[in-house]
């Protein structure tokens, strides 16, 4: 399904794996600031922060799966099946569509605290893009530099969620996948000691044994547990270069190779891998079939424009010869 | 530690990560069929076949990690602590140190047929290459197209078995850690059916909960059970594009990220990790930092030459800016 | 801590294991039809149904940890830290206080039907016995022959759950306790047939491998699966002797030895097993240290008398010698 | 299959849970001195120390499951299908068949040194006891006061294996069997410390979380760890009541409860479990549907004399009514 994470050396890094069985045609597209943001129920945003991000373009309309704005704010969306439930319109509250919740937040806020108080009165509303697309069950990650939050829309309302580890995966909902990395506290990138008994003389055969017990297979609850502790493990130099190579690490901890999950005929891959320079405002990223960095720097396009830009994905090995 | 493993699809496939706290300096290198292969007990090899894999040259001799020949023959030597036993010299044996061991093999054979004959009568003998290269403990992994075999020189003599996993991890020896593949062997990549009780209404709530249970630590007994399924559940088309690339994701299910392997003050990262088309004689690498694939096709080399030919690895994150 | 269950044969049963490090003298209590029930504040109950279970009498009040009635309801409460949340006394409920729950419910209520019609207006008052004997942090489950409940008062309100497994450990709250079972879907008790990988040669060298995957250790999510697990998949004659015989193996498989789980420096263990027949109103005990199955017959007492009737434990082994 | 352990407290005890699908009408089976213990390809023992334990008596012959002789020596056999390798007669070997094999140690020695010394010149020599009574796939464990031994003949050779756990089950063979221990190292009795992330709050929810991991299913390699690992930290008094209590909590951590392991139409459940007090000679059971022990004393048998006493099982739930 996915994951999604952050990363903080000198900069600030976002995002995150698409795991599907198929393509949507996503491109990086970037939104300048005077793109003209409709939404169903709201006002428009004629002028609104710059936002670059993956997205399919539908209609004119950028339908974004991760982004970031040109302040840092970031946020990304991840299947959420079974559990995700929106609303019918509610008069007083804030209706968004979730096709339009990207743009809505990362339009007009520049922290995870502002965002959390607009979402206060939020209603995320059950309207299709269209017929042709349809809503997908969604939850969501909001991050800057300084802290996460999880947002679901479930039976029982609109929930949002402290989320310190600013890993997100997908099912169950962020509660029950949260609870259970109380089981794995005892886990470890140090090498074990023997506690199991004093009077069996147990070896250390192998480096990496203090991690005994964390989960390898690739169902959502399993990749959030490595995720995290990858991620809050995770060191590395602060240069462009090594940030963005330890954090094309961390996602690889949890990708989805092909054949390794069943989805009828076919097999769910980790499409594309991304991660966002959310001070930069450059966005890279790699493909299952692609595994050279490909960057878009968002400042390099016109932000006081009103036109989408957007760089179709480079998805063939690019293999360098040394001779 | 390291893992190594193979692929076929139109052609064949072979490579490792070498996981390691510091680099050697090594390099991908080509030796020529009359470089004149010496040996300490042995007659030397003034002809062989030529090969091409990752190296350190040290005073003109290079010290293969893994190769191929030009016949498709490949073999890794994997770090094998506390276990690994070489021997005194022998007579009626043939006495190859293990530093010359891929040179031996990959010199003169072309298939594992005809290796494991060799290796009735061969004796691992304990002569340091210097004192400042003094032998590593290793076991072996030897690759045809058709069949793969693990080389163990342990206190009980030299053992040979048959590894129908064409995976190799470090310890515990072969035996053990092929015998935990059995605790594995109700995962599955299908979805899981409800075998707990049928009374019960369970939930297949995420994608790939059919091999929850899979390890996902970064031990030695644990990558290879990991590594074991990905590879044997590969799926991929046989471009030399898809080839390698499913190769790279089998070999990143089991990468050692920066951070989550404590070594005293140091971490245990995927220093490279490697491809080679054993059919096409191209060697393919990544390096931690450098996740695009570097090539050297050792037919664009004087293979009847007599000089090694080396291609320093490129290190950094290459990067390719898309605007 | 506890695990409770259930299990049917020919009659219904009905009982748990009592984890502690510590007992408060605990005994065998039959409540008479005639015996007064005050309540703090609600009307007293001068006649309802008679009850057997363990209970610690203090002041002439019964503390029950476990009961079943005449009429075979059955509930028992178990310890439940950190996430019991009694409240404060609510106009418009029924303000029953945690000590008073199970007289309350058992002492006018044939089923749990009937109970979980009661329990819409419940108000669980946070009021302790005395001040010696202040409120425990507890859940509960109510069984009938039919159906089991569980019965959480949290921060959120009091919630009552379908509980499909009659099973019921500590933390966490139930809604994650029960999501876990998900996890174990795939492991059963037939013998493992070989998903993994079709061209790998892999042995079922042991009886009982298609559990593998199945948690031992004795925290209380652990115990719940394997608690859930046994019982789920139990299989007895319907005979008296065959049932508890089951019923005691069943809290076997979760029991706590002594030395497992450290308490500051002692160790909880389990004090009591029980098993209580709740179609003859017939009450089986095991202690820590005295496994031979002991009784109480409810309907040998005087069930319309007003006077508790007690049986304090037997607890050293009762060593039956054949010569 | 089975679990054999032992423990020490003021006095030494072995025993065992034998499980299996049916039973061989085992009973209680007291050799004196001056029973004539024949041996198929070596001389007879005319006179040898006494003997307690489970056995069949067929045509007048103790075929042992366990014992312990009356100088505290004790042995039991365990299933070990595919594993065990009986051979021809050797010349210039103690060819003794597996059936024999406990009379033959038991008989003679006082020590486990002294049975170790006897074992390097032995030979378990394939003669089956009858046609009705083939060979069984067997492995041993022999243990005294002060250390523990595996026997196991296989394929290879006889192999006589340090057993510093005093704990044995079924396969794999002893070496895999126990280094799979080195993988729980980490596991404790105490509650689990957050190494996982300190930037994480992690919540020790439950008693019992450190030892997360332990595996509970009833495969021999997991009862193996299991029953290692409560046994290597048991904790009792020292009285009789106390350390026999004791020793059947930890047989009980691996019991098998009838409808967890199915063999064919039937289910592998704990036939018996036994405890001997070996310095007193004293042997206490229980089976699987009554939990209260049965002892039998050695020393009120006629220890001089030439013929076996039989204590037949008490199988019935020998409940104790208080009312």
């Amino acid at each position: 399904m996915c994951t999604a994470t952050n990363y903080t050396t000198k900069d600030h890094y976002f995002g995150r794996n698409l795991d599907l069985e198929f393509s949507y045609n996503e491109a990086v597209t970037v939104t300048p600031r005077s793109f003209p943001f409709e939404f169903r129920k709201e006002p428009a945003l004629d002028t609104h922060h710059a936002i670059i991000g993956m997205a399919t373009v539908v209609d004119g309309y950028p339908l974004y799966y991760d982004a970031t704005n040109e302040k840092g704010l970031s946020m990304a969306g991840l299947n959420f099946p079974e559990n995700a439930d929106y609303k019918p319109e509610a008069d007083g509250k804030t209706n968004i569509t979730p096709f339009e919740f990207i743009p809505w937040i990362l339009g007009q806020f520049e922290t995870v605290a502002q965002a959390r108080t607009a979402l206060a009165s939020l209603n995320l509303v059950k309207i299709n893009f269209s017929d042709a697309y349809p809503l997908s069950p969604l939850h969501w990650i909001i991050s800057d530099r300084n802290e996460s939050i999880t947002v679901e829309s479930v039976k029982e309302g609109l929930k949002v969620y402290d989320n310190p580890t600013g890993v997100l995966a997908n099912n169950p909902t962020f509660d029950i996948q949260s609870f259970k990395l109380n089981d794995f506290m005892h886990l470890s990138t140090y090498p074990p000691e023997n506690r199991f008994s004093e009077d069996l003389p147990l070896d250390t055969y192998s480096r990496g044994m203090g991690a005994i017990g964390l989960p390898g297979d690739l169902s959502s609850s399993s990749r959030f547990v490595k995720a995290v502790f990858t991620k809050m493990n995770s060191v590395s130099g602060d240069s462009e270069s090594e940030s963005i190579s330890q954090f094309f690490h961390i996602l690889g901890s949890v990708a989805q190779q092909r054949g390794c999950v069943h989805v009828g005929d076919k097999f769910e891959i980790t499409i594309y891998s991304s991660c966002c320079n959310t001070d930069q405002g450059v966005y890279y990223y790699t493909t299952y079939e692609n595994s050279q960095v490909t960057g878009v720097d968002m400042h390099k396009e016109d932000l006081d424009g009103t036109a989408l830009a957007s760089y179709p994905l480079i998805k063939g090995q690019q293999i360098h010869m040394q001779n």
